[in-house]
């Protein structure tokens, strides 16, 4: 049966109409890939103005479900695996649930850069640099390692932020204290070397995420670098397309 | 030198205090974790209304930029990893270059779901499944590797979309057709196994991407599930973070 639009309801008219079409596309009266009625032919079924349609699509092509094709008319947008995106807001409960976790540092010293790091952080090879390497526990066990590099320049408060070993919200974030200016993030998968494999737990040679970053500071410099290595089972990365209720 | 607003300008007063706050923020005025001045500080500032001020930092809240906390002021953000997301849309340049791209087919069978594909298609185990099997090139090396298990059902128009080898556009969403209402995506980090890496012409434990996914129709049954699998260079997942001119 046909849905009506109320028009003494409080909910306006065009919301009302995009949500009736939002329940014809989830049901499949009009599949992905369909085109959809003309303005006109909808305003006259529906007794709404034009201008009430054209808002209700707008809604509609704003969330994603239609698609305006000029001269040709109005699609319903067909799923598509290259449109979506994978947030990495899960780490966030990691990381905020500072009862259960700890964080324990391996290694913290001066060091040279080698080829890789000077590279990274724009210096030459030699120049020093300072290393942390630590290990996030959760109810006690591993669960993430943490290799960061730092421009040595003991005259950046960013050094002695890097160091101290702050509130867990702020591990994850690493360098990103007031000094970040901005920061470039790369997802690549890789398996667990040995020492890495000790730490966590794992089988040397498991598969896992490596997330690796570079920050610039407030003059566009890169000023440190590094990566976080976590088992699938910490690091899930979801997602969903299309039509879920 | 500090910017001023110009009222004659075009470009209302609350987008040019908008972009003078941004620039501050990029030149580090305003560091990340600070507080910015109250709004009828800025608004005696500029010379503008308070409304004029308040339209502007929602304009920056908006980007991302600055954070409201009631009772305590207006934030410049701190960056942070968790609040950032990877976009697959760089794999549609792959599969929208169908000049250089072409598919072939490895396997295309009539088989029995296995426990898992039974669990993720909602069947019984030894209920028949189409099982199909592909690999991408582009310029004549192999590039992708996707293996894919739809509920077999001669009556569904979805299994003939499945078996044709339409558009490249299409090859990477899969399913994706008029009769896919929504699906699940994961991003797993796996190593290739022998016969992958043979197609891909990789050594076998190379790291690698799998994207695994399951589709469902209109009824909410999951009809197809499988994966992709690509080696790194092929799938790159980058991001940006923070102020980027």
């Amino acid at each position: 049966m046909r849905q009506r639009i109320d028009k003494h309801r409080f909910e306006p008219a065009y919301a009302q109409l995009a949500s009736i079409l939002r329940n014809q596309i989830a049901e499949g009266v009009y599949p992905p890939g369909e085109k959809i009625p003309s303005e006109s032919t909808i305003s006259k079924e529906y007794g709404v103005s034009p201008m009430t349609v054209r808002q209700a699509i707008g809604v509609l092509t704003e969330q994603g479900l239609l698609d305006r094709i000029q001269g040709s008319g109005t699609f319903v947008k067909k799923l598509s695996i290259t449109e979506s995106r994978f947030e990495l807001n899960s780490l966030r409960e990691i990381f905020q649930d500072s009862a259960g976790t700890q964080i324990k540092v391996l290694q913290l010293s001066l060091g040279r850069a080698d080829a890789r790091t000077a590279e990274k952080l724009d210096l030459s090879v030699g120049q020093r640099v300072i290393l942390i390497r630590r290990i996030l526990l959760r109810a006690g066990r591993p669960v993430m390692f943490h290799e960061g590099n730092v421009r040595c320049d003991p005259t950046r408060p960013v050094v002695e932020a890097e160091l101290s070993i702050g509130p867990l919200s702020e591990l994850f974030t690493g360098h990103c204290d007031g000094s970040v200016k901005k920061g470039e993030l790369e997802l690549i998968p890789t398996v667990l070397g040995e020492t890495e494999a000790g730490l966590l737990g794992h089988a040397p040679g498991t598969p896992a995420f490596r997330l690796e970053y570079v920050v610039y500071d407030f003059d566009n410099a890169p000023f440190g670098w590094g990566w976080f290595v976590a088992p699938p089972e910490v690091f899930r990365l979801k997602t969903h397309l299309g039509l879920w209720e």
